[in-house]
């Protein structure tokens, strides 16, 4: 992809340049990262998120460091300060480590050795996307068949489309793909109350995407599943257990329980580095991130003039909490959609399926 | 109660007050209506809402019209008004029908019998949640000790409390009534988007009244009760068909779901006023209110400085979609908490328990 994607790129000076998430969908801005600092401080202010991109940033961070230091040392201090940007990140320690073997494995030229590895990363990302997409979509063209529609309404929360991961993301990937074969699809777009990830980022993608697509409270979906509104759920992931249990945005398993109580398939995308093949009862022992109170009680958006502001929501006196993620337990998944095709959510088949990376 | 509730009074002018509910939390107002046309305001504002509270403004409302009025017709007419301020509530309606038989029927003191017919509406009210109150605490308590517990947490959804029913609410009204026994409650309250009556109504009707609570996103709900960190669900409800579904606030459905999942005792609280006997499958035949989708896209809250405003929080290009309520199917309610006593959500439980009403 020549180091151009959709929710970041290498521009004519050779910077990193990024879509400033943190400012969407209110204003498009982008923020130019020249220093390896630059790049550190893009993840830690949430101006890019999503596993993949914050990945990616990582990647080219340490591209970044190789331009402005004078030795390994200087470049492995750098790194080290990338790899801890996120600590729950393990993608972005991942896409580090495999910069630095690149770079300690090379003969010197490390700019360029660096630049070319991070576009390679990136560019599988891309492939994985693409894979995903092909595989979800052939399943959407089943669904519709199954079902006699001639049209096809996809219920997704959260955000897992090209600001996620490049290059069209894991749960969207499918519905560019949908888009790109002629085929009549309509987004239901879950808020994603508290962070709105739903009503910021996916509504504004799809937006610039020309996809139609309809914004909806969280608490909605169970009604339009019951009204036969919904054809099919996909979500992204931020992590699955060897037996398929799957963490992601707080409200995933309520989703998961509506359409099973209402015989609509729920799938959830992941490009295969997702899993953790080390841990097996989701429910049990995935650990959940507690998230500051004022996620929830303070919301951002747009002024009758145009300003972008904040307004709290709740009583001064109340308190209020909240977690991040929510598990969604195996037995209301359809099926994992990965690069490698459709796994249905079980150890067996996962085992099955991915043997090689065990 | 000598006229007086929490949400409404006569005041020493013999003029009805209310509690202004479109300020709460951020602000507590007061409004007094002198004449009819105020309270055909106050009901059309959403200076009070509740099914409760909306029929008692409706009680007292005809009392201020026969206070303006020289003429049966006259009063007739302004009835007339009320009667049609809201649509959809239905006890707005049964209540100004109760007003005027009783004023009919009189020999001609109207003023004064309408007041005496408003407080005894208003006093039946306070009766039926009190009994409201003790079957669902008697539950509470027996929940405690099946589950070996000495605290209670409870879930609940939208705002069932006293700014809805007079005198404590439906849904509530039992955890008040915990709260005097002397148990240790704490409510985790659904912040019930899009409107928010969870994080503006119920979180500080609980806090006036030192009730323990903390607000989550709606979608939090499912991980809490996954969790094991809420003990029992009770909710209010807008209508009950005759074999116990229940419509109310949207999102309802998705809790009863998730507590159905883990196995977590899911409650309805009601006057009996709020059955519909002659819908018996609500999910097929309760029509669903679609309301204004800037309920979704705008939020009102209050700034750093204090003052209210509002933001809109979606992107300007993209629509909503805003559904009011939705069906939870009688299969996953485990119990209706009427004045009454506790009844089965079923078609035979309820045809026995209320066979006067049919």
């Amino acid at each position: 992809m020549n180091g151009k994607y959709k929710a970041l790129w290498l521009n004519e000076s050779g910077d990193l340049e990024v879509i400033d998430q943190t400012k969407l969908p209110f204003a498009y801005e982008t923020v130019v990262l020249k220093t390896s600092e630059d790049s550190v401080r893009a993840i830690k202010d949430m101006i890019v998120r999503g596993a993949g991109v914050i990945g990616l940033v990582g990647a080219f961070g340490v591209y970044l460091a190789c331009r402005e230091s004078r030795s390994m040392e200087e470049i492995e201090e750098r790194a080290k300060v990338i790899r801890q940007a996120r600590p729950t990140a393990v993608n972005l320690m991942w896409a580090v480590d495999k910069m630095m073997d690149a770079i300690t494995n090379s003969d010197g030229n490390w700019v360029e050795v660096a630049r070319a590895e991070a576009i390679k990363i990136s560019d599988e990302d891309c492939q994985k996307s693409l894979s995903i997409a092909k595989h979800g979509c052939d399943k959407f063209e089943e669904i519709m068949i199954q079902n006699g529609k001639e049209s096809l309404n996809v219920l997704t929360h959260c955000n897992a489309g090209w600001l996620a991961i490049s290059d069209e993301g894991s749960a969207l990937a499918p519905i560019y793909e949908a888009q790109r074969r002629g085929i009549d699809v309509h987004v239901w777009v879950d808020e994603t109350r508290p962070r709105n990830q739903g009503a910021n980022l996916t509504a504004w993608e799809l937006q610039q995407s020309g996809v139609k697509h309809t914004i909806i409270a969280d608490n909605t979906g169970g009604y339009l599943m019951q009204q036969g509104m919904v054809d099919v759920c996909i979500v992204g992931a931020d992590r699955v257990s060897r037996q398929g249990d799957v963490a992601n945005k707080i409200g995933t398993y309520l989703k998961a329980l509506a359409a099973r109580d209402n015989s609509i398939p729920f799938y959830v995308a992941l490009p295969e580095g997702t899993f953790d093949f080390e841990i097996v009862d989701g429910v049990r022992d995935i650990p959940i991130e507690m998230r500051g109170e004022d996620e929830v009680n303070i919301v951002r958006g747009i002024d009758s003039e145009g300003s972008v502001g904040e307004l709290r929501i709740t009583p001064l006196e109340s308190s209020a909490m909240n977690y991040g993620f929510d598990i969604t337990p195996n037995r209301l998944i359809t099926g994992l959609i990965t690069e490698r095709g459709i796994c249905k959510a079980s150890l067996q088949a996962i085992e099955n399926q991915f043997k090689d990376l065990l």
